[in-house]
């Protein structure tokens, strides 16, 4: 089995996104959000099949562990009430597409965070998703201020509640920015690398895995920046007494494979012991041409993997393994949708 | 000959730093800065005969392009006048290394900056530094903020003036960020390799090189996630209709070998075209560890080109020959200092 870790719906109806572009509108004006729109099962469907469904298809992947769209999560738009409307429609919606495609997508959440708001606010929505919808996992951004960067690290206590939630329901995150909304930033390009650089530097000089020591994040796009400076982070930790990053990181540190060539593939795979990689395309998503030099999607991680010197024992801990591994929902949840 | 691009003068004499604290508690309390202190020839000498030139000695390298302690630039803190004369003791101080180790170290400037304040500012001291004191290049911070992110981006005409002047002269920028005062980031990690990225994601988005086709920019550290990320920035660049970073980004932008372990000079030396890197090592800089993993410092960038699957004649250019072309005063400057 292919599992794809990192799917987002970033072909959702237009109702949705209209919808949400309707809500900010009101709350410009100090008004209530319009109610949220009747979106039929026939157009889910239809902005499934011929997008996601079909690319599993044709590419050979099975399951996608799909979110709502990441660049769409805007914390930085409104205020926390906006956020978590915003939240619990958006994880409505993929609850609808595991329930329409039970074997084709397992379900993570989209949190209601806010710039300055506490992240104990997204517990509920956290545990509504687990509990009652069976989602297995959820997005956690590090910065919901959109590029200013203003709440405090991951390392912070802050943060804690949440961690401890996670710990209890058996669920990871994934590291996750959204739009900047800084100039300085692209979205998809700086601000997207740079979130998951921050992410791993904070949790490396933090006691995090000290204190949750079963904890789980996945750095998605490769990694970042950390992959290819492994050096650089090894050496850092070591200047500064942190130890080994192979014996404080990875235990609770996974990195994905949205990385869009080949050599770039073949580091992450040299640098990070395979049972930190979990296979991740992140289709349909950032980056949709097609690569001249290959003739074939930038985002066609398969392609890459397949081409790795790995043995296909250590392919598929990459293809399935580790996801099962990290996400310890996963297989019971599968099990339920698969029946 | 082996030239190393990248070097900061991170043991300049304890006066030296003495001063800037100094300067800081005057301007905080609205006081005068007291006057830089003497130091002498034989102060400079002692602090760079047992790190620097010992250093060069021992790892076989001929040259550094010097400039001053990049994280102690911190443009953020005082005021212009405070980042003005902080720029103009430390431009004197690699001036003087480069008198007395003429054979060793060609001096690249720091520029007095200042988030909010226009970048023309800084136009006289780079002025002052290439024709009267030799300097063959400049440092440009492209957040004077420290991790705020607050100017705007490199794409913007504000910086123009500066461009200007840089091919009026012949000088290039390596681009490089300061310290952080943000507490998400971490200074020598996360910051240092996401303001490289952000700086090659701005240049990619503007219309920079097409304003000014012959300007040089160095993206430190082996270009920050840039190269590990080849594929998703080609990509990027396509879906955007820019078209191909080799015909738009390459003719401009060149990378240092700032990267602390083999596999990630492997993956540099694979996607970037040789021409377009720079060998450099930041020594004596932000990590100063032994690797376990290789019995050698994680910074004796040489070692690990030595192990590129690269001719003589393409390491000649990463050692020296692109050195000499992306500096367009470097050769004029070595024989006057060699004389």
């Amino acid at each position: 089995m292919i599992i794809d870790c990192h799917g987002h719906y970033t072909t959702s109806p237009a109702a949705h996104q209209a919808w949400r572009e309707a809500q900010l509108t009101a709350f410009a004006s100090g008004q209530s959000a319009p109610a949220y729109p009747l979106i039929t099962d026939d157009e889910i469907r239809a902005s499934i099949v011929g997008g996601q469904l079909r690319l599993q298809r044709e590419r050979g992947t099975d399951l996608t562990i799909f979110s709502p769209r990441a660049s769409a999560m805007a914390h930085h738009l409104g205020d926390a009430a906006v956020s978590e409307a915003w939240a619990i429609h958006c994880n409505n919606l993929i609850h609808r597409v595991c329930q329409l495609f039970p074997r084709n997508f397992l379900a993570v959440a989209q949190l209601p965070q806010t710039a300055g708001v506490p992240i104990s606010h997204a517990i509920a929505e956290l545990e509504r998703c687990v509990t009652q919808l069976g989602f297995i996992g959820c997005n956690l951004n590090p910065d919901p201020s959109g590029g200013h960067w203003q709440d405090k690290p991951l390392s912070d206590r802050s943060w804690y509640p949440f961690y401890e939630k996670m710990v209890e329901l058996d669920v990871p995150a994934m590291i996750h920015v959204s739009a900047a909304c800084n100039p300085a930033f692209h979205s998809t390009g700086s601000h997207y690398l740079n979130g998951d650089t921050v992410a791993f530097n904070q949790f490396m000089t933090s006691s995090v895995f000290k204190d949750f020591p079963t904890i789980k994040f996945i750095i998605p796009h490769g990694g970042g920046a950390v992959p290819y400076h492994w050096g650089r982070f090894r050496g850092l930790a070591q200047d500064a007494g942190l130890g080994l990053l192979k014996d404080t990181m990875l235990n609770n540190i996974f990195f994905d494979t949205c990385v869009y060539h080949l050599p770039g593939q073949e580091l992450l795979a040299k640098v990070i012991p395979v049972d930190n990689i979990l296979f991740a395309s992140e289709m349909i998503g950032a980056v949709r041409g097609i690569d001249p030099e290959t003739g074939f999607p930038y985002d066609d991680t398969k392609r890459y993997i397949e081409q790795l010197p790995l043995s296909a024992g250590d392919k598929a801990k990459i293809y399935e393994g580790n996801a099962r591994r990290v996400y310890g929902r996963l297989n019971q949840q599968l099990k339920k949708q698969q029946q």
